[in-house]
Parts: structure tokens; sequence; C-alpha cells
């Protein structure tokens, strides 16, 4: 069988995550679906991440194996003429058969978009996370420079959750503000879930100086939830690209 | 009575347009429903303009009669308790009585997004207007500056309306590239029906070469529409700002 890598832009809004579930309609259920409607065949669609409801991407890559014959650049296409228009398939190719688009991930960057105005968005409503107090831009950049490094981020870690380790190694951070938006960007070798939605809450209430942004450090060490910022909603959340 | 000015931002893509009508929901009869249930009036809401199906705001103006008590500035938050997400009241005064929405505009504003990828945005998808083949940014600029000065704009009107005169005055355009958009913008003392959009049309033909962009004038002076390219659709356009 052949294994095809595709990469994914998708307006998560209206889905229920990428992982499929019972009673809800996820990404993962309708690019399955997409598949089989173009080659007939019930293929597993393996995902990069599970991302959660309403979280949006402009590079999530997946891969499944088929018997099709269509070339692999030519799926793209393809399965665009079978998707909605808030899932596109934005590029895809023909790997090796051992290529998973999960385990073979060597680091990921992600982009959460605040808007930083007193009134309310209505077209970035569901792009961005609405902060009506005034945020100080210049204080979440320096705070966003100390998640560089390799830490232990374990009060970074929605609670439930269990995984071998909570270290991980960021490389590098951005926050930037175009017109009335805040960008903060990160770049790392792996991502605890909710990791990314509580640096950004945790940036917000830094920027309006709740939380003092030169104690990161210390707020990592501690290694303590309950000292960071509450968990931004997941609209603002956008996985940019995966690298492998 | 009482005279209130209202600034508002919408997302289009729900609503059959600014204006009422019969069998479709509009942006007025919402805004006039949230001052019904606000104040107990049923007031007119006299709008600037009549935005179409699926065309944005960022600063669309409106104002209304009342006998309500509470402060201009304070009609903004109390709206906006009153209103759907996609609709949202960005400012409110209270204006002389004389203050008509559309009648005292002297200006406008309006911003044409264009998509420039070969595959479509799942996420821009309803705010830009996507096209696949490359575009000329610098042809489409240049082109874009004739627009500048007082012409007789017939030829970049839609069939079947009738104006008195079809002769306007636009003060300035820029068209700019950032990331896979492309943004036009234009300011002018008034705008004859779907005329953005023709030569938002009319400026992405130029950039993929099917029109030559230093024929503009001639275009315009052959007051032609069919020498012009297609209407451009309705989700790539923002009334921006209004001036009185």
């Amino acid at each position: 069988m052949r294994n095809i890598k595709i990469i994914l832009e998708y307006d998560g809004t209206n889905y229920h995550g990428w992982q499929s579930q019972n009673n809800a309609i996820s990404i993962q259920d309708v690019v399955t679906r997409s598949v089989f409607e173009l080659t007939g065949e019930n293929c597993e669609i393996i995902g990069c991440s599970r991302t959660d409801k309403g979280v949006h991407a402009l590079g999530h890559v997946a891969n499944f194996y088929t018997n099709s014959k269509i070339p692999g650049d030519k799926f793209a296409n393809a399965l665009n003429t079978k998707l909605p228009d808030d899932i596109v398939v934005k590029g895809s190719e023909e790997v090796a058969s051992d290529f998973h688009a999960r385990f073979n991930a060597k680091g990921k960057k992600y982009r959460y978009i605040f808007y930083n105005n007193y009134f309310a968005s209505a077209l970035l409503r569901n792009r961005t996370y609405h902060i009506p107090k005034k945020l100080d831009v210049d204080n979440m950049r320096e705070a966003a420079q100390l998640f560089v490094g390799t830490h232990d981020f374990a009060a970074f870690m929605a609670s439930g959750s269990s995984v071998k380790s909570t270290v991980r190694t960021i490389y590098s951070t951005s926050v930037s503000k175009v017109d009335d938006t805040i960008i903060f960007e990160i770049e790392g070798n792996g991502f605890l879930y909710n990791m990314v939605r509580i640096m950004a809450g945790t940036l917000s209430e830094i920027g309006y100086g709740k939380i003092d942004g030169s104690q990161i450090l210390e707020l990592i060490q501690n290694r303590n939830r309950k000292l960071l910022g509450k968990t931004a909603p997941p609209q603002g959340l956008y996985l940019v690209e995966v690298f492998y």
C-alpha cells in the first residue's frame, strides 16, 4: 500500500476537534469520509495532533495508506472536491511507508491571537480571544522569551492528562501587535495538553498586570497550575506548522 | 426626540445585506430589533449605505431617533447585550437632530481583499475572494492609481441602477500584499452600485494579465461595462469608514 501525507488548513469553529468521537462531528471524520468518497477505501487518517473543539489549523499534517493509483500530488485537489469549504488540503505527496504524522513529528509551531479592543470584533469573533483590557505587548514579549529553553512544563498542562515526561524544549517565541490583534507564536519540540492555551492565558494576565511576567521561570519551577493564568479559549489557537 | 449615531462592525456572511426586505433577515432588521428590546420603541434605523448580502463592515454608520433617556455613549454597550455576536456596535453618541447617516456622508472608505494562492483558504473563505492565478501586485497598484480623480464611472455601475449622476471623485487608492492576501483600499466621495466590486474584479483581471491596466482611463471614458472585469464576489468587500 502507498502512504500519502496531506497538509490541511481548517476552520475549527464547526467541529469537535480533530479526533473522531461519538455523537459529534470531527475533522478526522470528515477527512475519512472524503478519502472514502475518492478511493472507496475506509482508511485510518493518522493526524499529527488532536486539536480541540474550535481550534484552527494552517498546517495540520496527516497520513493514510491506500491502494489508490492517484498520484501523490494529485490527492490535494481530488480531496478538495469532496471536502466542505472549511477544510482544505493544501498539499499532498507520497511518502515512505514508515512515515507517521504523529510519531515522526520533531516539532510544531503554534500561533495564538488576542483581539485587544474595548469592543468585541464581529469579524474576528471565531478567530481570536477578545480581551477588552489594554495589554502591554512589551511585557508579554519579555515573558514569552522566558519560555525558551528546556523546562519541565508540568504546570502548563491541563489536569487529568497523563504523559511520561512533562519536559519540553521551546525553540523560539514572538509576540507582535498588528492593528488590534496581538499575535503570540511559539515553536518547540512538543507541547503538553492545553500548554499553548495556558501560556496564552498566562501571557494575557501578564499583559494587564495581574501576573508579574519576570516571574515566569519561578512559575515554571513551582509546577503549580494554580499560579498561572486561565486556559485561554480555543478559537484564538492555530496549529501553524509541523516539522519532520 | 434625541438622535443617536452608532458605528457598527458586522460579519455579513449570514445576512441578506443591510436593508430590510421580505423573507430574508437583514442587518437593519436585527439592529431594529435590538433597539426595540432596549427602548421599547420601533425606531427606523437609518443606514449610511445598503451593503449587499455577504458584504462586511468595520465602520458602518447608522442613526435613529429615540425618547430613551440612555446617555448617547452608553448605547453601544447596551445594544451589544441585545445583538448577536456577528454584529457589534463599536461606538455611539448623541448627535444634532439633523444628522442623517446617508445624506450627510461626505465620503467613504472601502477595502477589498483577495486571497491569492493556488489552494483556497478554509479560514478566510468568507472574508476574501480566492484567486488561484498569480496576481501581479505592482500592475494592480498602478492601475488602481488611475481611478484617482473625478471621473464619470458609468461603466463601473451594475446594470439596472438609476442615479442622477455617475460622476464620482476618488481621493486615494492603495494595493498592498500581506502574506497571501492582496488588499485594495479606496476612498472617495461616493460610490455607484457595485462600483468597488467591479473595480476589484477588473483589478484582478489586470493582476493576471487579461486586462491591460494602463488602459484604465480609456476604459472609464468608454463607459462600457462589458470591457471591464467581472463583478468580484461580496465576501471580499468591507465598508471600512464613513466620513462626515
